[in-house]
This record gives structure tokens, sequence and C-alpha cells, in this order.
């Protein structure tokens, strides 16, 4: 098959930025609904879909977020239509015989959290990365941080203690005037090879 | 900004599925470049950019991978005309010079292992994900695994012991004929609230 057209590839990578600035205009449920029907079809070991979404959308939700945000981040986030909570359930293995109906996966994973841990984190992490490529996908900006404290948002938001957040993503209609210059990427050499 | 198309939300997502039967056409060393040049552009955390990967393409080097495959993944792997090894480097850390020009990036890393490890994996694992959309962006399928030993690929591939193997991607042209029904997924409501 073809590429994808131009305007498909700067839209998802190379003119996507990540945005400190928001333009004003919310973002509706019903899209948030969208964005979760294109990150559930990306692949994840065994099909294990360990990822767990909070959107903050609501006042009383993101003061609740702010004690938790690095203090470089509260502007944006406070400004923000939504803030995903990207997390990863460590007990993901419950749903396998949703997800894997054809034979016992639970077991694989019952009874050892490193593995049910490192997988967790691992297809977690890999959803996370389809939140944001179909957000932009959507026509939404995303503007990911590492810059809080999981701990905190753990208590505040995923109280039974079986999921633990990964990153925050906040999510909304980017203002392009405020973005800095791109940061540099490195060449194919310094991290590709072909053998 | 509107969606993308329907035709852009199927191949990226929608109707995208792991594959594990090629077509016999080749993947040319310049759609890996291309390749990499739509990855580099995904957000990672401070732009640390930690993703290092091989693109096994050669008999030799299939033969080299071949060792440390499950059983399971040996015969779709050999076949496949080239298998991404994504890894990442701990000492991501010496190239922030380079990637983030404007302050002493490096010095947060220097000296703290466990700090390096989990970004490396995080981010990493992000790109790891772009590496697949990307992929379908392209034109390519992908069959991504997690079953090998990563212990046997690094010696094998990065003897110097900084660089770590996350997950293999065949990556080719895919024999939809060779596909079983898709597995099933979480509905919004078990993996997202709004709040």
């Amino acid at each position: 098959m073809p590429p994808l057209d131009a305007t498909a590839l700067d839209r998802i990578f190379r003119t996507a930025r990540t945005y400190r600035a928001w333009n004003g205009e919310p973002v509706a449920d019903a899209t948030l609904h969208a964005l979760y029907e294109l990150i559930k079809w990306g692949p994840t070991s065994g099909n294990c879909c360990p990822a767990r979404i909070v959107f903050v959308k609501s006042r009383e939700a993101k003061e609740r977020l702010r004690p938790a945000l690095d203090a470089g981040n509260v502007a944006q986030t406070m400004a923000a239509p939504a803030t995903a909570i990207v997390a990863y359930d460590l007990e993901f293995y419950e749903k396998l015989p949703t997800l894997v109906p054809h034979r016992d996966a639970r077991s694989d994973f019952v009874g050892k959290p490193a593995l049910a841990r490192s997988t967790a984190v691992q297809s977690g992490t890999l959803q996370g990365a389809y939140l944001i490529v179909a957000a932009r996908a959507l026509g939404l900006d995303c503007g990911p941080m590492g810059g809080f404290d999981p701990a905190r948002v753990d208590a505040e938001f995923f109280p039974d203690g079986k999921v633990r957040s990964n990153f925050l993503c906040n999510l909304g209609y980017g203002d392009p005037a405020k973005l800095h210059p791109r940061a540099p990427r490195l060449a194919f050499e310094e991290v590709c090879r072909i053998e």
C-alpha cells in the first residue's frame, strides 16, 4: 500500500508539536470516546490492554490534580480542556478471560507480580503513545508531561492501589503562537543500523 | 482541525492487524530511513530520544537473531523482510547536549542509573509505539513480539552493555489470508472515566 498522504504524516508526526497553551475551545466527551475507540485497537503484549485512563475535565477534578503537579506544569494543566491521566492496571490479567477467550492467559500472571508489572508498564506505555498519536489524528493537540508526583495522583485518583499513573497528557486545541522553536533530533546513523 | 479521513484512521488503528505471514515483497533500506524520519518526531520525556533500533534484514543477521527467539516466533521472523530490534540506550543522556542544547540536561541523569533506566524504558517504549504507527502510515505491516530472550539479543547485537532490547517488530507486507479473527477489546467504561 502507498504511504498515507502528506497531511496525515504531518499531522501525526512531522509537524505535530507538544503544546503548553490552548486556544480556549473545549474538548467534547464524545471526542474522548472517539479517542478511546482508536486507542483500543493498538497492539499490546498478548492483547493484555493494561492502560487505564482518567480524563480530568471538571474544575473540581483539576483541583484534585493540582497539588500533584510540578510547579512548571500547573498553569498549562489547569488551562487545558482535558488532562488524561495515563495509567496501567497491575491486575490487568483479571480481564484476560474477556480479552483472550481461547485460552487461560490469566494464569500466566496470577502470583507473578514482577512479570505483571513489567508487562503492564510496557504495554501500558505503548497504549500511552497510541493515545498521543490518536489524539492528533482526531485533530486534538497534546501536551504530554512527566513532571508530577505519581504517588499523589494514585492516592487521589486510584485509591484501590491496583492502578499506577504513568504520565499525564493535556488535550485540547493548541495555540501555535506560543510554541518555541523545535528541539533537535538525532540522525538516522546515531539511532539506527541496518544489518 | 477536522479528524484525518477514514482511510488514515483505518490504516493506523481501526483495521490494522498484527501480521505473522508475509507476501514476499522486500522492504527497501530507503523505507527504513523514511520510517525513522517519522519516528524521530514523536515526543519523549525532555526530548531524551533513548530508542535505538537495529533493522535485521540479511540472512546472516537473521541467523544471529534466531537462537534468541521463542519457538513460536521463529518462522514468522525468519520469513519477514525485516525485523526491528527496538531497544533503548541506558546512557541516552550522553546525547542530551545535542538534543537539549539550551541547558545542561545531561547532569540530571549522570550517576543516577535508576532514573536513567526508568526514563529510557518509558520514552523508549513510547518510541517503539511510534515505530508501529509510523510503519503502518508508510504502508508497511507490523508483527510486534515480546517472545524472545532479551539477554541473548543484547549480547549478540549490543555487546557494549549500554543498550537493552525492549521488543521485536517484524516489518513487511502482510498476507491477510493468514490472519485469525480479531481479539476482543475492552469497552470505554472498563478502561476510562471522565471526571
